[in-house]
């Protein structure tokens, strides 16, 4: 079950200027900040506000570190802006399958590593009206021990 | 003060066909739905999770009425996705004025009538890294009897 929104991903040329006028502009913060090689980004989570599923609502700013990575083609084709939006939940193993069953396209056949030790999957943009769809278990709802996405 | 992502605001081309794709793929349910002819949109807003600022994030699906309004002309230059992004604060007011005294041009000059009664106001994607931004405070944080915007 979705219960919050947990992120919105917004693809930028320039990770620290985008940081700097997120900050400057709101008043946002760099909550952690990390390098994902799979997915070929450097990214900074800025925390917005808590949920009331316990977990919490970010900006997620993600820069190429590779021009053929997904978001480098994707910010050489539309710049920068709003690449995708996850939504969080206790099960993204359970919940995606689920999304699959229903004739929705799962892009990996098993949930791997995303931002914080969080566990992830996306759902094709074409089979959600255009927007590219993360599914997201934070490492908090995750059983002790439990690594088998990472 | 920004302090929730008071919502995602989605484009679309049939705004019944959307609504029942995330019923049926996540289960989200329309909270609200509404005419707003000044913004040339149907739309509908789905309640995802409460915020710790005491109010909540929706998803807005919004479907033009005019291929003149600005979410027409969007969708016919973009396709489906994602329109804007927009954060929640108690006044919309004081935060849209802060904003533009730093230089981020702000589309109105006064805030007008959002959803649910709500007062918003845009910033010019240029000047946000190419996010359209809205900043909404919601009908529940206004003073009793402020109808400024409406």
């Amino acid at each position: 079950m979705l219960t919050r929104i947990d992120h919105i991903g917004i693809a930028c040329f320039d990770l620290d200027a985008t940081v700097e006028f997120y900050r400057a502009t709101y008043g946002f913060e760099v909550h952690h900040s990390e390098i994902n090689e799979e997915q070929g980004v450097r990214e900074a989570m800025l925390r917005i506000n808590g949920t009331d599923d316990g977990a919490a609502s970010y900006l997620q700013l993600l820069q190429p570190i590779r021009e053929d990575s997904p978001v480098g083609k994707w910010l050489a084709k539309n710049g920068e802006g709003v690449h995708h939006i996850a939504f969080g939940t206790a099960d993204v193993d359970a919940d995606s399958e689920g999304i699959r069953d229903k004739g929705v396209r799962v892009l990996y056949d098993k949930p791997r590593r995303g931002s914080m030790d969080s566990r992830i999957t996306f759902l094709h943009p074409k089979d959600c009206h255009g927007v590219l769809t993360e599914i997201v278990t934070a490492a908090s709802a995750q059983a002790p021990g439990d690594s088998s996405g990472h």
